[in-house]
């Protein structure tokens, strides 16, 4: 599938992986995640370069992966260490080694860079309010969604869908969409959208999660923040309407969307706050509310929306805009640049290696 | 998939369709389906031209649809009357509207008109027997085929399968296929066969269903009538032999086969009598008999069909003719010259169009 | 599917076929296998030439099968001799036949011929363990498998994969492959790998299933035979070490692959056995290991690999090879000649046979 290669990927929440090996697709390139004894974990492509089984079937022993099928072992470099045969340890051809992926492990994810550039650690987008644990209170999860990523951002990065789709819940209160001032504003390889909402009643949910809202008037703050290429922070914060630091109420809500092919996507969700730091009570409240919305209600529109679109771009069937469209048509032109990009790139570097001594300039 | 689109298909028997909207899927195309509260029923493109979620999985609003993702409103005629955003109220572009398609609400079915022509109501075939209360009783159903729809035609209009695929059922009695007279009759759009058995013991089916014929000799007739491009009615009507007018017994099957994609089909049927007209009890034990020739062995044959085929045209396989074909073949090869002609318009229609001052034939 | 088709392929073991016709399907071809009341049995193509209903919906009357959905009626030539229509018999046109199979019934099985050239029955492997029940108690079995035959016949000819995908059961015991002598023998059409290791200790299954191989040491001999396209024997010889008459313990197990696409295989398979020849209960026990081993773990790996290469040719993806894969790789290097020899007759054949006159070399 077309995708960002030179970029970080979640291949999985830290809990997800141990010494027991588990495959990841991305991009269409199936990779074993593992950790060695010491917890470091490594990235690897999965296909036995012997038999092509995979060696996510297979067991960790001392930091080497050994494949289930003939016993081959790789090491975290995914260089072969260990051919049993024959006769228990037979000769290792120079080719039996598998491709190792860069991986970084931060706000409790397993990053890992798909692309074969250096890979900059400086574009893992910032999620520090999930191992913030001192002012935060943090719960995760993680589902599949069968459908396109870019349907997945899309649906995040234009919040005025949560009245239609979240009704009764998230989007209850008209008031979310009367009287609104927003703003774009691109911060390095971040856009934010912000949304402004003074002197309103606080939505529902949010009443009921921090009571303080309750009988008071609030100025309300809807910010969604876009890190290529499908990374989304959706902060929600209610302060006293008029007191900006009175009855502070903030949600810090991460979508994380991993490409596995064209038409599914790993999709990982974060929900941290600064409020009621040890209520385990609220955070089921909360889990119930957020996964009713995102693996109920927008899982099923969007994968309607896939099947009824028959291609995987949207822009293919010439969408008519709405004004509030604005971030996910500008988030959508600039990955898509970066892609062009990088497909250029890619193919200058070939050319160049490929013909060193000719010149293309004239003389 | 190729197919007839200047003609009418039954979307959904009338009490499929109340307000809340439903999907359905013809030659491929999705629609959405639903009525005004005055009862009137619509027919438009499902997928909403902003982001192209489903129609379907929104709700009527005084005879307006609404999209269930970002709550644009379309009238009855596909054009969008409101756009909430921003702040409830926002611009509606002009191209914001979806394509209505022409309906016709007749013999307790939606016929929907899928082509660019002018809609011809007299191409709406006869099934009167539906809606006439009076003198008959009529049950109905519908269910999918995986199937095309062709197959099912073709089933459907060669009663020669009755004897084997209805064994022991509808197909009893092997006077069925003994001494029969036939005769192909066009008139106007239909095509009928008519096929008369004199002097036999009637069916065990029938003679269940109506006492009357125990005990006698009955004439048969087994009249089958198709209208293009997958609507077919069966009439059995018994006599007492010789007496024409002496224990006449007749039901009317209607079978109206909407084709969805190349494997799929919807497939309506009815089934109405002119005798027992208040017997609850002769309709379920005439469903159970219809149910079970349709649903389920008719059904797997032309599913099993389908597959074994590995082509929807059975045409390119070359098979091999019987006399009792000549009903199906002479309406597929009616059929085939009509799609033929439909697309030599289209295709005659763009080219006038777009080169207007251009003429292809010599001075 | 590319294949092989001037050879035999099992389409059922026999106690699969009845009179009641079953359906088959071989290289893509869907057959119809059943019996006449002289059990003899037959394989005609399954679509009836009329209307492509299959054939093996039917039933057998008198020896002939009558199609299920108009009731025309096959001989075991292939040619219809009886059309009901109209009035009980109807006309027959020549061209209103099936193809039929050369059929052999051998070692308990039934092979079939898919080529167009004359059968040769010397190409049907020994496989006489399986019908000689004076010397071997046999126990049988047939199940899908989802993947590419070849990739099961990759995986039986190389047993060091014993060790790892059946770690515990058959494959317990490390001495398994240690100082083991190994040859390659041409053998007419079959290829043999003879695997010799002397004065080990019995696998722990094997001594489970033979008491007498406890506390003595062994000389083993593993010998594996490939014959085109998918025929597996597998011998594992036990006697006592150094002592070749003592303690005489074999086993031959089967494993016949039929392609039944590119990614299904019909997997038959047989253990045969020279000891205990009166026992249920060790075929039990050899049973549930043998179905273990078969069913639960080689099935497992050989579908994740399909599903991992993307392809169905291991060749394409470069494999590198280790000095265990001699057997599958001369196989398949064997199998892969083979399929274009039959290629290129075809097409020499046919060339021949529509340009008669023509000559290609020179006067």
């Amino acid at each position: 599938m077309i995708g960002l290669r030179n970029i970080w990927y979640i291949a999985a929440w830290d809990y997800e992986v141990t010494e027991r090996p588990v495959e990841r697709i991305i991009l269409e390139k199936s990779v074993v995640v593992f950790r060695a004894a010491d917890g470091s974990a490594s990235v690897l492509d999965n296909a036995c370069p012997h038999r092509f089984a995979p060696l996510s079937r297979g067991r960790v022993i001392a930091g080497n992966i050994e494949c289930a099928y003939h016993g081959l072992r790789f090491n975290s470099d995914g260089k072969c260490i260990h051919n049993p045969h024959p006769n228990g340890c037979g000769p290792i051809p120079p080719a039996l080694c598998v491709r190792k992926y860069p991986v970084v492990e931060r706000h409790c994810a397993i990053w890992v860079w798909m692309g074969d550039k250096v890979p900059d650690e400086t574009l893992i987008p910032d999620y520090h309010y999930i191992d913030d644990t001192e002012n935060y209170r943090t719960f995760r999860g993680v589902f599949e969604l069968d459908s396109h990523y870019w349907l997945g951002c899309d649906n995040a990065l234009d919040l005025t869908h949560v009245t239609y789709v979240h009704a009764g819940g998230l989007g209850g209160g008209a008031d979310n969409v009367i009287n609104e001032r927003r703003e774009l504003v691109r911060d390095g390889n971040s856009l934010w959208c912000k949304r402004y909402n003074d002197d309103i009643v606080a939505g529902p949910d949010f009443r009921r999660f921090n009571p303080a809202l309750n009988d008071i008037k609030v100025d309300k703050q809807q910010n969604v923040r876009w890190d290529p290429p499908g990374n989304i922070l959706i902060v929600i914060l209610y302060t006293k309407a008029n007191e900006p630091d009175a009855c502070k109420t903030s949600v810090y809500a991460g979508n994380m969307l991993c490409p596995v092919s064209d038409t599914k996507t790993r999709f990982h969700w974060s929900v941290s706050r600064d409020f009621a730091l040890d209520s385990d009570k609220l955070d089921d409240a909360m889990r119930a509310v957020t996964e009713l919305a995102l693996i109920k209600q927008d899982k099923a529109m969007i994968e309607d929306q896939l099947t009824l679109m028959g291609t995987i771009d949207i822009d293919e069937l010439n969408p008519v805009y709405i004004q509030d469209d604005v971030l996910p048509l500008r988030a959508k032109m600039t990955l898509d640049a970066m892609i062009k990009t990088e497909s250029q790139e890619r193919v200058d570097e070939a050319l160049n290696w490929r013909t060193p001594h000719i010149s293309l300039t004239p003389a």
